[in-house]
């Protein structure tokens, strides 16, 4: 019990400003997930004002679903802004594995700005933590190796918090704290984008949860608990979708309280 | 009583063509909305083709929400070719205050071309007239002092018409015609990109009435009434969304007539 | 009767990855259209991986609906690459005809590379078949001639599947064996994209059938079925279309068997 509705209650309290540099397939439905959870979506890619903008925001996503290197460098730029601000950085490391670029640029981002929280499906991660793994486009590959073991290498050796979506969503932290989650529905996976928005609400919580691990159980829970309620009233992907953003703007605390499955992992 | 429903009937009859250069975050829904109220939609960025396209527009619509220096000369470009042609040009100026990209390159915009009717919130139409204003991201942030005021200065500054969006909208004109909107409703707020919707409505009022204060406040109206009826049918932010696209195409002429609430403004 | 149905189940059954490289305004629809309708779509439009991404798909849309010189080289080093692994490449040949750069660059496309299906409104198509015509916008514009003899000849020509999409749907091969799709509604024309989301449905069937022919017929088919369904649960552009999606998720052979109007043309 990690309690993922109070850090919703802070969230909503202090509305944090979240900066996305992220692709332009989901980037509507980034910053209206923002906005529904009850922060405040600001997306400005320009390597002319990324670091500018990053100055007034308390959280930087970064998603590199449609990157190209000119955007990298506007996320490499923001990212060290971030730093500068302790603000933290998330990383969703949408197809790395699939290629070169995406494995290439992941790790520069890597290497070159502390990255609090890095994201990824499970041969994303594997692949990031040094698994001979292969993404096939940005669809998530079964891996043979214990996931959880690779989430917590990765975050070891970077010194961060490791997220692992799936079936379950995985949290491992440097800190040795690691967090199971269990809330979810399988309709989140039949429409685009449920892994974009899950990043883009890691950003949110991480803005007003300095422990990072929990920030990310807090999340990726409130995520879930509101797909479960969402798929109480609809069970077509689509309108399912509808559901879930408008779960996400009146999930309730007391909700999240009772519903909460978030498991602590040696 | 400037009767938007009239101006509204003109727009479905004569079917403008609305060209767009506009940020990446509510492309879709832009285009969308200009369909829906009975005009058509086209978006052509690239510097090779922003003048030509705008050659076969009736009116031009730009918004820097996430602008770069090249699209910022691209814009230039369409609104020297619709000067030229005496067809309407919109700037959503989104984010201006924010960051010294958007400031700046909202003012090059302004001094390279006629642009008919300039849009913001507060802050960004407070920081355009030239008051010592901040905006956070793209939010508006209140001003002290009298917005109107500010709006009738720049507007007599730019020799055109300046429209600040809000609770109420406020319309102002070099002419010295002003108007105040009090049509709309609170969950207008709640989704991402009802700014950007207004703007690109602005474009295709525009297109159709000469009189530019008149076809801003028409514009407005139609859209503040079409939420209002969305929100008798959906109080939630994303079934509202739905209900206020499906709203504006369905919007009557006679409804617009009963419900419009614009008020000269001295 | 083709049987779309039966290319349906096969598509569902592969689950084919197809890679677009599309344009910003319909990129969310072209994608979630794909996993609708069972597929995994993946968009990687920087050159530096198009051809590499294009190397694990199984089928490739391209669409120039917002292009950029740039955009249109990583499409060609897509397509040449698809071409090596003779997988299908689909061309929508949005705004031909509107602007010299889209003519010019589709122009080049097709030159450049082997294009199995081209697909555009009548004018477009018009266009590229070498009549003298004019297109405003991305809108379609009627033409004088029989835009099925243009679509035949343009097969002819380029060797490959021509599709013009309009009320009816007409598909023209090179074999000789051409079909009209008389499935569909006309709510599909009330909102931005359904031209788009037809051509992302043209590479997921051509990825699983190699008679093209049949494939595009198999496609138009089943999306028009689907639109036939989803107008009789709403009758507004916006709830149509959330009703299209889901419908395509549950679309079912046996009703696509049912409805399918599908006929032979000379």
């Amino acid at each position: 019990m990690i309690d993922s509705g109070k850090v919703l209650e802070k969230l909503r309290e202090k509305k944090p400003l979240v900066h996305h540099i992220t692709n332009w397939v989901t980037i509507y439905d980034c910053a209206n997930i923002v906005r529904a959870i009850g922060a405040l979506p600001v997306m400005a890619h320009a390597i002319e004002e990324s670091s500018e903008m990053q100055g007034m925001a308390n959280a930087l996503v970064l998603n590199i679903g449609t990157l190209t290197p000119e955007l990298v460098d506007s996320m490499v730029a923001a990212a060290k802004k971030a730093n500068e601000s302790q603000h933290p950085v998330v990383l969703d490391a949408v197809g790395v594995g699939a290629t070169s670029l995406r494995t290439e640029k992941a790790i520069e981002i890597l290497d070159s700005a502390r990255i609090d929280i890095v994201k990824g499906n499970q041969s994303e991660i594997a692949k990031l933590s040094g698994a001979d793994v292969f993404t096939r486009g940005v669809e998530a590959v079964k891996v043979e190796e214990n996931v959880a073991k690779l989430a917590k290498k990765l975050a070891r050796e970077r010194t961060n918090t490791v997220v692992v979506t799936g079936k379950e969503d995985v949290v491992a932290s440097f800190t040795g704290k690691n967090y199971l989650v269990k809330n979810g529905h399988p309709l989140m996976g039949e429409f685009v984008g449920s892994g974009c928005l899950a990043a883009s609400l890691l950003g949110c919580f991480a803005a007003v949860e300095v422990d990072h691990a929990k920030a990310s159980a807090a999340a990726l829970s409130c995520f879930g608990i509101a797909a479960e309620l969402a798929a109480q009233k609809a069970n077509t992907p689509a309108a399912f979708k509808q559901q879930l953003f408008d779960g996400i703007y009146n999930l309730k605390p007391a909700d999240v309280k009772k519903m909460e499955k978030v498991e602590e992992l040696k």
